[in-house]
């Protein structure tokens, strides 16, 4: 299943969102997140909870007195800042950023110890415990989000004063862990720096990161059991008290990895590993790696996933739990997860050349990733729940973890940067490239010019699929000896596609999903497809979601909230065999997507004439009309209830 | 709100049950339970958790080696027992237990220190630590229970060793806590003791008995809040890990309990607290403690109950959430919750004269409460969910504390002997007596006798209500200058009642809720009404049982089995237009309620003929008759999915 092309999404590169809703959020990204953020780990926001975290380093370096405060992954703030200015700065739009990050860089080198250790928690409060609480210590973790922004710092502005650190601490990693005697048998308690290893060693051309990260990934879960002997040796003294309930299959150690059957444990861990098996399977030409990437993927699209794209069916531990156990309004459905199952389906894509895997990234990015962020960009979901009552959303109750509103910042703040990240990179999950193509994959209108073949292709995407269904595309290249092609992704949705190359008719090529035009000079593509809003249902498994419907056009999952629809969504009903009709969003909430609406009746049970709890039913009905927003635009109003799901009139 | 009647159910008295589905339980109770869990007592159960309660004690008392294990509350196991063994010799089934209890007692009493005090885990594990974790460490919780169980076998036995150690702790807690300087200003933190007192007070006419439970709980909640000084002084170090969200409304101290407006915090806890406000609002006849009561009963009654008599929305923390947040699947429903709600609402009943509140105590009971015990007694639900579909009942999941089966027994086994002695001390819940009057609460066939105003009442009821709406009473009673009275309860669901007396039509006069009979020396009464299986709506804004029917018959709620209607439960639609038949109950479930049958329709949803997750809505329909059975027998044959409140079809 591996394709023999090298296929690279177009990262650190300069690609400009020109789409309405899009460039609104990655200009708030630049514009708000990251001068915020700044003050957020510098503690200088008024009411949000305290980062610690430029101070934690400070202490480290001996520049400053005191505790180490925050989570034992705090440092992981700094560096996903870090990687967000690396990626607006390749962008164009974050070049006020690099006096701060250079200081903050060169801040990061003198938390470094000598011999490249770089952690603030254990520097500070227990440089004894080093590598001895792989479980809960994110050493790993946190350096392998250093090397993650290191390397899209160095890709993004040329300097390599974070590549040495980076390089430094990678090099410290490689001699303490391994199966040579002596070195310590252990990986992750959470993975990450598997992904940032590999990217290092495609920045540095150093095989040895390539083979440590196939270390981590392949010791993973094999006897003896690493992470869970030392798990046991702790006794029950953690550090995170939910720990108690820990198992194997929460740090995803319960087999070897290519032994793997189904998506297992705290989503996060789960979807980062499985996207380094992925890399590792696409770099060293493993199929049985692929296949066991491919096994998990389907587990999860098949059985494990939301409509939204969220993963984790539980709030307790953030994991996953059975298949099909999709509950509507208690689950974790994390920010972090979904943006860990983007790249996860990105490098399935990479791995075989399929086009499918993207209508993953895309379905967890315009849902739950695009949803985990306020309008403004200041404010975060960190659970993206596809049904909220906010009355029931309690501190100290099995709902605590779901806030009905998006939050300032949270102590544990690993999703806003995430998010942020992840926009701030956008182009990486709408173009790729290979030796001969160039792939679109996202209809996200935007521009950007790349090599391919040692041809310069300027490009630029005006997609107003959601209105029209037409997705322009204009490709400029120099001449060439061999033919180069522009690939675009001609997603499920995209019904009846017709296409123009260069104002004539053409005939739609479809190659592993994609529509294959051969680029001339200059080629302008017209595509022309037709997305209706539809219904949709779940799986007849989904007990949660039995008797309901969602509606979506294209990739977007729509809901209804309480400011347009009245409370008590509950007691809606609409049917499949109505229309939906469009029409314009709320002026209140950014971008141009439609408003979308469908008849409806709210039927609501009384219990004759008391207030009593339970009694002989009678119901009242009234029709309504239903309206419905994109999902990813929900609480930027006025907050209440929401709902994804509406009960199916049958 | 006070009535000015003492009214006392009928407690500690031989009352034999003969109603065959009681009947079944209660034998149980007696003939597996109490061995049963005396061999758990004394870990001499394979398989099932250790319970090593008796081994405490023998090291309390210096006759073994060892530590204390399992929890801080484990030695109320033992009394719990012993309450059950005194209720089984006081109903004449359980002579063979006095030996072994006589053992158990002088065991406790060698385990007591000089003082008075006792509680194994302090005297082995911490005994400098005494009074000083009231939040977690459950002395005064376990020392009530002590104090219940010495009463009820004082009443039994008359024998009064029990008694004089109850006496003995209840004498040291009246010198340590009180207002009083030099005293300690604290109070439990897990309610259970004030019951217990007021019974002390009964039992021993000590005034100080009923002084100390006063001062317990119009303490409880004053500025300075001492529990939550208590937790804030412990700075997370706990005993209960989930304590690290303890805040002021979970042990009901975030306000002077007669300022409290709503059901809050852990359900047993609050439950039992509210009972013995009720005690001290009857005895101290104090009308604003019987307002506060009133207040918090209806809030629950009317907001935070379920059909089932269950309580406890939330599976964290055990505790009570918002008003009408029932959720089906995930809550708590703690089998002693319900227990704690029928000593609550019989309460209400003695200080008011009102029958209503049996109504209640019938609720919890006939559901939760039965359904708690599996038929042969020997297995226990902790949690009652009112929907289950056990693939999801994962361990380190938000369902975790949701077992799809009764089990064995429980480390944390506070359910199965507060089961036990509920179901062991039936009577005082189906009988109760004034001066004047014989009260008849329930219609659960057993026979009694009682002094009331000097005179010996014989009385026996045989109700085949459930089957043909028939209750036949039968009293003998000698002569007497003032007259006596038989109050029967009319059930709300006990339509068209008619009265019949020693064989003549009679006016049903009803007062207070209670058809009122005057006794002649020999009283035959035949009440008849119309019990017919009926549809039931939750309020509207019920969020969890919105456009659902549940099917009642009298008291009993009903459920539908995968055993009996096949999977996906989800997926079957009622309507409340139809007939509900009934006919003969499986011959492998105990008693004999009838099974109730109605035509339903089972919709299955479809994905266009792939295994998708999502996809364009198809469905089957296919048509079905839905069998139910009583909630309080599930789960008794195989093991599945089931679930109360069901689709309706509107």
């Amino acid at each position: 299943m591996i394709t023999k092309q090298e296929i690279q999404p177009v990262i650190t590169k300069k690609v400009v969102i020109t789409d309405s809703l899009f460039a609104s959020y990655v200009n708030a990204i630049a514009e708000h997140l990251l001068p915020y953020q700044w003050k957020v780990l510098n503690d200088q926001i008024p009411g949000a909870e305290k980062s610690h975290c430029i101070d934690n380093f400070r202490i480290a370096a001996g520049e400053m007195e005191g505790t180490h405060q925050g989570a034992v992954f705090q440092d992981t703030d700094l560096y996903k800042w870090l990687e967000t200015v690396a990626f607006c700065i390749a962008n164009g739009t974050g070049r006020e950023y690099i006096e701060i990050a250079d200081e903050a860089i060169a801040l990061i080198g003198r938390a470094q110890e000598s011999d490249g250790y770089i952690n603030t928690y254990f520097t500070i409060s227990c440089p004894d415990k080093k590598w001895t609480n792989l479980v809960e210590g994110h050493e790993l973790y946190s350096g392998g989000h250093m090397i993650e922004a290191a390397v899209a710092y160095f890709n993004a502005t040329g300097k390599k004063e974070f590549l040495y650190i980076a390089c430094k601490f990678a090099d410290l990693v490689c001699r303490v862990f391994g199966l040579e005697e002596g070195k310590c048998k252990g990986y992750p308690g959470h993975q990450e720096i598997e992904v940032a290893l590999v990217k290092l060693y495609q920045a540095t051309g150093n095989r040895s990161y390539l083979t440590l990260a196939d270390y981590f990934i392949r010791q993973r879960g094999q006897e003896p059991n690493y992470l869970m002997e030392e798990y046991k040796s702790r006794q029950g003294r953690n550090l995170f008290p939910e720990f108690r309930e820990y198992d194997d299959k929460y740090a995803q150690v319960h087999a070897p990895v290519l032994k793997q059957e189904t998506a297992e444990g705290h989503a996060v861990r789960a979807v980062y590993m499985y996207s380094a098996m992925a890399d590792l399977a696409r770099v060293e030409r493993d199929e049985e790696m692929a296949a066991a990437c491919q096994r998990l993927y389907e587990n999860i699209v098949k059985k494990r996933m939301y409509i939204t794209g969220g993963i984790g069916s539980s709030g307790t531990l953030e994991r996953f739990t059975a298949d099909y156990d999709l509950p509507n309004d208690r689950m974790y459905c994390e920010s972090c997860a979904s943006v860990g199952l983007m790249m996860f389906a990105q490098r399935m894509a990479s791995l075989t050349g399929e086009a499918v895997y993207y209508d993953v990234v895309e379905r967890a990015l315009c849902n739950t990733v695009l949803g985990g962020i306020s309008k403004e960009g200041k404010r975060y979901f960190y659970v993206n729940p596809l049904e909220v009552w906010p009355q029931n959303c309690l501190a100290s109750t099995s709902m605590a973890h779901v806030k009905p509103v998006r939050q300032k910042w949270f102590g544990c703040a690993c999703c806003p940067p995430n998010i942020a990240r992840t926009l701030a990179s956008l182009g990486q999950y709408i173009y790729a490239q290979s030796e001969d193509s160039l792939y679109v994959n996202q209809f996200i209108s935007s521009s950007s010019a790349v090599e391919i073949g040692g041809q310069e292709i300027e490009f630029s995407m005006d997609s107003t699929y959601m209105k029209d269904g037409a997705v322009r595309i204009t490709a400029k290249c120099g001449k060439r000896e061999e033919a180069l092609y522009l690939r675009v992704r001609i997603p499920e949705y995209f019904k009846k596609p017709t296409l123009k190359v260069n104002g004539k008719d053409a005939t739609l090529k479809l190659e592993q999903g994609y529509a294959v035009i051969p680029l001339e000079e200059l080629t302008e593509v017209c595509l022309q497809g037709e997305i209706l809003p539809r219904f949709v249902a779940a799986n007849r498994n989904v007990r949660a979601d039995m008797g309901r419907l969602a509606i979506m056009k294209g990739p977007y999952v729509y809901c209804m909230e309480e400011e347009d629809n009245g409370d008590n969504l509950a007691a809606v009903l609409i049917s499949d065999q109505d229309k939906i009709e469009e029409c314009a969003l709320d002026s209140r909430l950014p971008g141009e997507l439609p408003m979308l609406k469908t008849p409806a009746k709210k039927v609501t049970q009384t219990i004759a004439e008391t207030d009593d709890l339970y009694g002989t039913p009678a119901y009242t009905e009234e029709k309504m009309v239903a309206d419905f927003v994109p999902y990813a635009l929900w609480c930027n109003r006025t907050p209440g209830e929401m709902q994804v799901w509406v009960r199916a009139q049958i």
